[in-house]
């Protein structure tokens, strides 16, 4: 980690991680920043700093997740912070525990930060009233899912320098997407445009409230973004009518080498949050190599990579430990 | 810590906590001051102490338990042990292998301390008798839950200053209650009456053997006890014709607001194992603030934070390292 | 550790562990000596080494298996490793992922070593093409499961001072039996002779293409082996038409006194893979004390113990660490 950085005065003050809506610019900047330096730490040969040894983190996933959930679990880690997983499945919540009673016997265990994903929009929100540990939202329902969304955005900084003046399209099942919701919010404040595109079951006008533009042609945003984010398609919105078929989908909304011949910019950064649908929202050749002739490039797995970083940024803020994080010796 | 504790000699000489029934009174008052030390662990920033590094601790749970698994678990952690968790249900136990050879398996990979829990009553104590590792009863059928009881003895003491001359009534259904029979062993030994109270159902009348006062008047227990420990009705008892309803079991024996203001002492303390249903026996506004004008408390959350210190305790002392504290630096 | 053994030139440059078919004798007699230094680790009060501190070590079991996991859990965190399980059940396999995505998913979050366990034979040898973290196999279909045949070999080393001259024979169902193969492998490797034997609708005339010998009596081969490694006898083979009955199975292969008594050689040791079932392949009393008054041996719970060591030192081969094994100070 570079000295710079250490020297850095830490301006963070906030106890929760619930959403990319309520984030000052300078702050989610900040984050991307930290992210960095605690990116290179994942590349060390012993990938340990002792910033959070002695903090426990729990996590509380009511809805299943394994990279969203390990991730966050190395990333603790890495810190050195111990961590145990609540398992749901097993637990007293399955005797009718409500939320708050769960959390606030967990935190009376002195933990100190609670990641939690649930169905429900806003759960983490509520949980945060109730509990004085710090919480961290992995997704809650079709709200936010702010981790992804960071992870995103320290990927085009990575690859594109810059992340303001940029055009960035979110193409999939926006309604649903907690992805899409954080990566809005978290886009615009850092000075992106923001166009959506999906079919109209699946992406309400409403949308346009949140600064972003509306376009129901894929083909037009292709010519238009400087990034892409495609988004994972359900299966069960065939079952909802929001999709006449996987098929047409593909046909109108995947992505892949013939479209991105004739329509794309050269040089489009395409971002998927995982796990890919092969050959539906995005095209196997384009997952595995992009498009080399016009330096297009699917950054998928490097989002899993920047997902560590910046999930060990978020957790070293809110634990709000200011403990040092490298070793002294 | 203070010092005048580490100073003092370790009494405790067994290789498992089976149960409190053979207890001696100086061993469990020798946990809860130990428990009064780590207790403190848990309050600082590095909440962390080196005592059981390179120790193994195994989670053999045969019946579904957060609360009591994370408690162990975070207990074990914070000693700096290892610690691994025996899924049971992905286990060679449903290829039909038997306790013993489970447990003789686990130890053979130099396993310091097996904590189990079982539907079989008894389980704890053939265990201890298969393996030369440490054994710690995390509750077997409806026998002992040790932990339990000397976590609900720490939180009497620590909101009392006494355990010896205290009425403490239990109320619930006795007969199939481990939290219960824990509690009556324990706090007899320390001095305490207890007073049972349920359904003539759910408490025989052979409970008197063991030292204890039955009531079957909710009323008259209220009008004498400093504690009520409430047990959590299980719905299901409905269905072996232990309890005609929830209603009924509310109206007799769930505790509320109007009950306590006539009938209840001031100062009154109330216990909860945990998870509460809320609004059977125990009401939602009495469990969220107790009963201010008469200066009733309810302590739930209390017992959790206890639990975990309680754990570290009878993990230090099975463990039997005899290893330091707290780190030389 | 002996200093001689610390001063010794590592001979290992493979990255991956995925059976014993492609190893050279000296690897294997290198793990074979490294594992005998890493066990005195685990009689230790202290049984940890920082020589994996650092590193990550994923648990990718796509099979439930409780005793081999728990292993290589173990293992890597007494080299002070962390741990992540990846639990395959709720995780994004089920939502139609293959394993080549998944793998490199795990693989950016800089993973050191993923240890694999899967019902297809070659699922690890495909991985270990997909990434670059190192791949170790815990058993993939009827093929390999390399450790399993080391510890094998570790307890009949440990116990008869050498491997090479030896007879041994396995008995039980060959054909799916990765167990069974990776024994042939090593064995012969090391210069002991094999017999195997089994009902011949378990037992395929080409085994012995491996360099096995191939005898569907049991007396016959009791009669002239040093070591009888028993395999677990599956229920589920009588619904394959495989087995006739357990009684048939048990009274022609099933390992007892009796036969014992009066066909073996004194000073046999019994080996089995475990979890056993008692009173099938193996009868009680021979599973629990052997057979006194032959010399003959039961090594059940050695060779969990031998487990453990094993995987010590193909963990920390395979992480490629050189990293120091103990602390200096």
């Amino acid at each position: 980690m570079p000295e710079s950085f250490l020297d850095k005065q830490v301006k963070w003050s906030r106890k929760h991680l619930l959403g990319l809506q309520e984030l000052e610019k300078e702050e989610i900047e900040y984050i991307l920043e930290l992210a960095r330096a605690f990116k290179e730490i994942s590349t060390r040969p012993i990938k340990k700093v002792p910033a959070l040894r002695g903090k426990t983190v729990v996590l509380l996933f009511f809805e299943p997740s394994t990279r969203t959930k390990m991730s966050f679990e190395l990333a603790a880690k890495r810190l050195s912070a111990d961590t145990v997983s609540f398992a749901v499945s097993t637990s007293s919540v399955q005797k009718g525990e409500n939320l708050k009673d769960t959390a606030r016997n967990i935190e009376a265990m002195s933990v100190d930060i609670i990641v939690i994903r649930h169905s429900a929009s806003g759960a983490p929100h509520y949980l945060s009233r109730c509990v004085s540990a710090g919480v961290i939202n992995a997704g809650d329902g079709i709200h936010e899912h702010p981790t992804q969304a960071l992870l995103d955005m320290f990927t085009i900084l990575e690859n594109k320098g810059r992340i303001e003046g940029l055009k960035v399209g979110i193409v999939g099942d926006i309604t649903h997407s907690r992805v899409a919701r954080s990566n809005i919010y978290g886009l615009k404040k850092l000075g992106a445009e923001v166009i959506l595109c999906g079919p109209s079951t699946m992406l309400l006008p409403e949308f346009q409230n949140l600064g972003a533009e509306i376009c129901y042609d894929l083909k037009e945003v292709l010519a238009e973004v400087d990034v892409l984010n495609v988004l994972r398609i359900q299966r069960e919105r065939i079952n909802e009518n929001l999709l006449p078929s996987i098929a047409e989908y593909r046909e109108f909304f995947g992505i892949d080498r013939k479209k991105l011949l004739k329509y794309a910019r050269p040089g489009l950064l395409i971002l998927h949050p995982g796990p890919v649908n092969r050959g539906i929202e995005l095209s196997t050749d384009v997952l595995d190599s992009g498009l080399e002739e016009k330096g297009i490039c699917t950054l998928v797995l490097s989002q899993v990579t920047n997902g560590l970083a910046v999930r060990m940024a978020v957790l070293y803020l809110i634990a709000g430990a200011g403990g040092k994080i490298e070793d002294s010796n």
